[in-house]
């Protein structure tokens, strides 16, 4: 599959660092900005008009032949460009180059669509650089609003507002997209699976049920810096204690209710090495299967911290800075799917504990996922992967998809 | 004591930041630069000469009249003008403003020396930048190899040798100052206590007996990165909990065997919130009251650590950046300043666990401390204070040794 695998080799050395072969394609940043220019440069090699809409996410248009007016009801898929640090290849640019090499296939069979088609990139779906996960698909819903995206700041204290600027872009348009839910019929997105149930299944792609509920919390644990070697351990206020009994808290936590709870993001400061840190600040990232689990969850890891940081002398507060709720597909857009797929063999369903901006988008759209197999269920890191015959299927289903919606006639 | 106050005003906001009010004051770095011409000034105002030596240390000279040739057997006192990060503004600057400001109540006094003095200024002492304590003293003592020194790098990655370029120095010429130990007679290291024992036995200064051994440890955690939502438990290696576990261990160790054990100093790749850290790099800083005490803890915390490593199927490798022995000042030189100081009321005598230059310097040359009161024991912190009339103390307790060490007859 020639284009897939040439639009696949032009973005692979984007963004990545040569030291850790992982990926840093952080939101407005020099390698978001270069795969920008490349979504527009792959829509224009199709003939398709591309739109930066108010929020930062791209848009490139295959419209029917004497279509005019306002896109509507169109048939939409993509994902997102930028990374987790040292992130791997394929989520989010797995879905994007998917999506017009998908294209590719469907004007290869001749097919002339009925109604307007979009490949999406959707900006900041990581929230590596700002905090938040899905600033652009979350702002074009009204789920976050314009004034909170624009002072999130960076680790250098850049504001979303600032980058932006910085980058050519004007922020003060960011807001609620008014005519999303016309122009967007379904959007459907593909993405590498983040765990191994299909290799275990022995299945290259499936349709996904739901997003489980999750969200992220802020873990300020503040102490007194103090020398390393002249301050008695009585007289100690070391917030280093309470933040390691808080990740075995929540490890136990997540076992308990057949969850997941990781912290993998932490700030030290000082963070010298003769020196009692003042604060450690360390976010939890926290799911679960329905949404009273994950409440209970992060309770408990809350309630059983305070108490070990109140033992400790250590002042603890926890900021929710983005929960996101359960978010179940709608049945009657995975069947259809499923129906179109029904050609390629037994297309399993899956549920995921990864956010998307699917399902960002499903509270004003209808909305679906296909998974692409990952053999090792390995993710964000360097080390995620997925066969190219896999991806090759990928772009198949997604093409069958695509042609069965813009074919028939809209009965959604 | 106006010249104290004065100088000490002067560097008040070199390399200060403004949200933490802590300093930043890093090897080569712009606020290192500004108070190496800031000594430079303050000698030149009190007619020294002044010589930055190989290895990046500033002496300030004031040679007896008509005195030729080297310096030789002189009094030296000084400390260092690098900080921790967000470290306090006397743990090194007090050392170096009270010598300037002794300097200048020895002339009021009219003596003339009979034998030379300098102020000094040890280069990176904290070793905040390069991850080694005491560079400058440890290069001049032979301590520290020039090819080590040069190739380390900081957190960008900017080796020592590139530093000192960028900062007009030639590096090309680091290495053991064969005069020193002709040169220095006696070196006197004025020093903020790094602890409450001056205040809970009410003395506003005190003469130092040894230094605790004491050394740096890098503790490197790795596993594999992955999806923080996606991946099960049961598939995860986080190498946040060895290290949690580790912190735990180090706490308990360092109090069955009464000496400290700190981890302050913590990186994680990628650090991101929604991923599983494939690494946790942490240093551990631990003391002991003797040697093979100092031997048994860190043995005790890294084959705990590693048992519990091997448990979560992390690999740990642990490395010695640098280990200090036990420093015991020269009696007959502490018992020379006891005579001194009798003037002055009671001095007590203390032992310090933080690393100083004097303790460098002790394996070539004679060495002494003096320790100014610290009344809340707060160091490496912003928070770090001793009250302006313990300053003016100190500074006259360093005058008196200074006169009788240049106008007696040369005894050691």
């Amino acid at each position: 599959m020639k284009a897939f695998d040439e639009l696949w080799a032009s973005i692979l050395e984007v963004g990545r660092d040569r030291h850790t072969n992982g990926y840093r394609r952080f939101a407005w940043g020099d390698a978001d900005l270069t795969l920008r220019e490349w979504f527009s440069d792959s829509a224009a090699r199709r003939g398709m008009d591309v739109e930066e809409d108010r929020n930062g996410n791209l848009w490139a248009w295959w419209l029917p032949p004497g279509y005019r007016g306002e896109p509507r009801e169109a048939f939409v898929t993509g994902s997102h460009l930028d990374s987790v640090p040292d992130g791997g290849a394929f989520d989010g640019p797995l879905g994007v180059v998917s999506a017009f090499a998908a294209i590719d296939v469907v004007r290869e069979r001749g097919i002339v669509p009925d109604r307007p088609i979009a490949v999406t990139a959707f900006s900041d779906e990581e929230g590596a650089r700002f905090g938040v996960a899905c600033i652009g698909s979350q702002l074009s819903t009204g789920a976050l609003a314009p004034g909170r995206a624009l002072s999130l700041r960076d680790h250098d204290g850049i504001t979303l507002a600032e980058a932006m600027t910085r980058a050519g872009r004007d922020p003060v348009h960011l807001g609620a997209d008014p005519a999303l839910a016309a122009r967007v019929g379904v959007f459907v997105e593909l993405h590498v699976e983040q765990g191994r149930a299909l290799d275990l299944i022995d299945a290259p792609v499936a349709v996904a049920s739901s997003i489980w509920p999750h969200g992220r919390w802020e873990f300020l644990f503040t102490g007194e810096a103090n020398h390393a070697g002249a301050t008695r351990l009585v007289d100690r206020r070391d917030p280093m204690l309470s933040f390691a009994s808080a990740v075995h808290l929540a490890r136990a936590a997540a076992l308990s209710h057949e969850a997941v709870a990781t912290f993998g993001k932490v700030q030290v400061l000082p963070n010298g090495t003769n020196a009692i840190a003042s604060e450690v600040r360390a976010w939890l990232d926290a799911r679960a299967a329905d949404e009273p689990t994950l409440t209970r969850l992060v309770a408990q890891i809350q309630a059983e911290a305070a108490a070990r940081a109140h033992a400790d002398r250590i002042d603890l507060t926890v900021t929710a800075e983005s929960v996101a709720p359960i978010v179940e597909f709608p049945a009657e857009v995975r069947d259809r799917l499923l129906r179109s797929l029904a050609m390629l063999g037994e297309v399993p369903i899956l549920p995921t504990a990864a956010g998307h901006d699917a399902g960002i988008l499903s509270e004003k759209v209808p909305t679906a996922m296909l998974f692409v197999r990952n053999p090792t269920g390995v993710s964000h890191s360097p080390a995620e992967f997925a066969e190219p015959t896999d991806c090759h299927h990928g772009v198949r289903a997604l093409a069958q998809v695509m042609t069965d919606w813009v074919t028939a006639p809209v009965t959604t």
